[in-house]
């Protein structure tokens, strides 16, 4: 595998456009993705019961496997805007269609940003028009998926004779609203549609399914692939480099976290599933104690072992294991004789930790990905009355 | 039912102390509640896999249904300390029973505070030492249960001839450790082994489980409750007054929750089960979004409305309502035409915070307990480096 510099645009084959429209005040707020021919196309969504427009169009567009463009708001979610909001999606996809010279069915859309508002479609409308000429190879298309990230988040492999490249948004907040994650990934590699849906679907679930910044509530989060289907691959090594991309991107997304300062990944081992591995680490990424502790370089494994029993998960407790930043600090379910609380606390002092449970009972493991919680986040998200 | 002004204590036949025995610094750390008589009990347990051993003990010595003292520490959790930690637990009920004269299998035993320490024998065997002669009927023994609370909690009341009172204590941390949420109940109601037991899981399911401040973490959460069988009950009158108790426990539970500014009641209505109400009404409560928006005094709805979308509960999204403060803000999931965010954004700036909504599907409904998230919450949780 080799890192290239640009995003979804290294692919050959696919252009780009991020611009501003006037959707927010003087930032990136439109982009589209375009393939010059039609592509293999799946999709992974959001969980929640309360559905963006945007996911039900881009829903039943996808019912062929296939789509050639990907469309993307980013300063309003039409969310909660009944059939309007359903109306005002359909018609961008028809809109940018017409300007694009592609099928409407074959165009998704994404919509990230405030809830409750309806789309400013006379704004959209207008931002459209001159778009066709404005796709490019290198473009800013990264940029204007961006809310309040901090920083922009793409990817490009090359990956044994085929190409593989993402941008994704994430942790963000749009005031009065919630995150919503998205990530568009292009390739080159000939995969069937029935086959990139599972593949997606399977890599999502032990990446962006495996993070957590307080993203599970959100309505509109979407994964998005498009092949150009261009080149013969092997599908362990197509598969492989998807999974490579959305951990990359979900690793970035968990760093770049609302107020984040850090970049927490926990792995929990020798458990006797995969699933039960998995609920264990999601228990302990998403402990509001865990997060401030490690806030607080604070190696506060009572509030780690806390989160390990707090499932359904049966276990040993005289058998668990604990390290932090590779230091073991708990063997056989207590504390480690030599523990040093102030060395640990200055290993924690670093932009990545590590936390390690091992449960000793069987093979399987999982690794979850999060930030730490401090004072930033309650400011990010408080901050209509203070 | 006429408000006592004492707790547990108001019982007849029931005596307590609180006092400082030298567990925690300068603060008492060591309760005693104890009955003339042989006492119907029950208990309710953390359903966290990691157990306490004074869990373990409780739920061995109340096998019969009986009890007659209940001692508890405070400033040492017990927790993760292995076949050691169960033998001290076993250790304290056997020397409560010789010091003041009951079975050790009458005694009932709980530990809140730091976690992977072993008890300081010494200092609890002295503080044992003279206890019999400090019972009394008006105490301390509230205080004494306090770790990082900041008011103590308890209740009394004159119930249709039989009393019933309560002491807690919910949501301090102790570092480097977890909360941990306590609940003594006392009554001279006449109710049998299996009744009690059963009446109080059925009110704990509706009050303290429905309660949160980050406390499902715990691995030492009890509800105990004893009953001199004194005074013939209406089953229904007793319910009526255990529910009460419970749920008044759970509010000021709430109310002081770590970092707390005000206390959060969440109430999901009209739904089609009571299960699917409780499981929305706990998505709200728990959810970071809402309780820091509700300290920003932010009337922010989509957070609201994500949160109910974010379970398996299948429900109309067109049709529900959400209310602020009795402020009707959003009708058949749409902001309401008239909606004036800094009104709403005043009338949340109180010490309680009401949020209702209304799935208008059916006529189940049921109510959490919680608090708002602040930059408290972080300094509390994150002390160890900063």
């Amino acid at each position: 595998m080799k890192l290239l510099q640009k995003n979804v645009c290294s692919v050959y084959g696919i252009k780009a456009l991020g611009k501003h429209i006037g959707v927010k005040k003087g930032k990136k707020d439109f982009a589209i993705i375009y393939s010059k021919k039609l592509c293999s196309a799946a999709a992974v969504y959001s969980q929640n019961k309360i559905k963006a427009p945007a996911i039900e169009i881009t829903k039943d567009h996808l019912k062929n496997g296939k789509a050639q463009a990907i469309v993307v708001i980013s300063g309003n979610a039409n969310v909660a805007t009944g059939k309007t909001g359903l109306n005002d999606a359909d018609k961008i996809c028809k809109l940018v269609a017409e300007e694009i010279n592609v099928k409407p069915k074959d165009v998704l859309i994404a919509s990230t940003g405030i809830i409750g508002k309806r789309l400013p479609m006379d704004i959209i409308t207008r931002g459209i028009v001159g778009s066709k000429k404005q796709l490019q190879k290198v473009n800013m298309v990264a940029e204007s998926l961006l809310t309040t990230d901090t920083v922009k988040k793409e990817i490009a492999l090359q990956v044994d004779g085929f190409k593989i490249g993402a941008i994704a948004k994430g942790s963000g907040m749009i005031h009065p609203n919630m995150a919503t994650m998205l990530c568009f990934i292009t390739t080159d590699a000939d995969i069937s549609s029935d086959n990139i849906k599972k593949y997606l679907t399977e890599a999502v679930d032990d990446s962006f399914n495996m993070l957590s910044v307080d993203m599970d509530t959100s309505t509109s989060d979407m994964v998005m692939i498009m092949s150009t289907n261009k080149k013969k691959v092997k599908k362990t090594h197509f598969k492989e480099a998807l999974n490579h991309v959305c951990h990359d991107m979900a690793k970035r997304i968990a760093a770049d976290g609302e107020g984040a300062t850090k970049m927490l990944e926990v792995t929990v081992k020798g458990a006797t599933t995969k699933e039960s591995a998995k609920k264990i680490a999601k228990n302990i990424i998403s402990s509001n104690l865990v997060k401030c502790a490690m806030f607080g370089n604070d190696p506060n494994w009572g509030r780690i072992i806390a989160a390990v029993g707090n499932s359904d998960v049966v276990f040993k407790e005289d058998k668990i294991s604990i390290f932090l930043q590779n230091e073991a600090i708990v063997k056989g379910g207590k504390e480690v004789p030599n523990f040093d609380g102030h060395k640990i606390s200055n290993l924690l002092k670093g932009k990545e930790v590590s936390i390690v449970v091992n449960l000793n009972q069987g093979k399987e493991k999982a690794t979850a990905y999060g930030c730490d919680m401090g004072y930033n986040y309650i400011h990010i998200n408080a901050q209509y009355g203070h």
